[in-house]
């Protein structure tokens, strides 16, 4: 079997979604392709084989977290580097960890960025447009919070879409 | 805080998720709400203290259950009752125990439909398109298996798509 493209990534509450989601149905073409995110880690390849050692590593990093709150106060954007405009997630300790944990054995350890916790709401619009959003956006007020307990492993679909295979709750006693 | 709408369904693996979404992409306005599956329950609404309880008795279900086989061999329609063409997957004991499990206290015990388990994969089509879909897709033939080891809880966010919120693993030692 070819190997499948897998990510891990955070879908937080229902509110956060539908606020993001009213920017996303204008402003991301990709929108319909998996719901509003926070991405922990970006895709990768893994056969059948690695992705169940790599889901076991999931289980034993969510065994040792207790849910955390997360906090989005701005819009802030990619730009120069791609025209991406994101709900910025405030770093914390919790969400750093989760990050190195999924960058360490078994998981495959290549970055191709720096970790910057986001929800994208609008992405690969031409230079004028994302001039537009970015500017009407940036002078907004976001004043978003949530409590995480969960992490999602997910895989893509031949169109592109995105499938959970496996949801990894938070169980620190 | 307003109910939300969830509900339970399998996403089969990507190989018959792709031979679904390869009719879906054309034949289904529906199909960018979420990916192809076999719903268990239909749309429920639960507050957040009913669904601490259906995802308590989704997890004690999960647990004692095995992994169990499903067969798909043609496509079949819910016409006239609705315009919809979907792949005809073979009841089997295990599919109706989550099923009926799924419909007893404390989930909502109510039902519209008996239950067919089905992916759809063309929906909300004109008659005459309806016809065309069912007529040409009924001649062909289909082999698809699949081994069936978790079911998911989602709900849905305002646009109408559906997030995962929790996986269930079948875990019977």
């Amino acid at each position: 079997m070819a190997p499948v493209t897998y990510g891990i990534a955070i879908f937080p509450s229902k509110d956060v979604q539908d606020v993001a989601n009213s920017y996303r149905m204008r402003y991301d073409p990709r929108y319909s392709l998996i719901p509003p995110h926070i991405t922990l880690k970006e895709q990768f390849q893994a056969s059948e084989g690695e992705i169940e050692e790599i889901a076991a590593a999931c289980k034993k990093i969510a065994n040792e977290m207790e849910p955390f709150d997360i906090e989005i106060n701005r819009v802030s954007s990619f730009s120069p580097a791609t025209h991406t405009v994101y709900l910025k997630v405030e770093a914390n300790r919790s969400l750093i960890h989760l990050n190195e944990k999924m960058h360490e054995e078994p998981f495959p350890v290549e970055r191709e960025h720096k970790f910057v916790p986001h929800i994208t709401i609008s992405q690969e619009l031409s230079e004028d447009e994302h001039s537009d959003v970015y500017g009407s956006l940036r002078l907004s007020k976001f004043e978003l919070s949530d409590t995480i307990d969960r992490f999602q492993l997910l895989y893509q679909l031949d169109d592109g879409s995105w499938t959970v295979y496996e949801t990894f709750k938070f169980d620190k006693e």
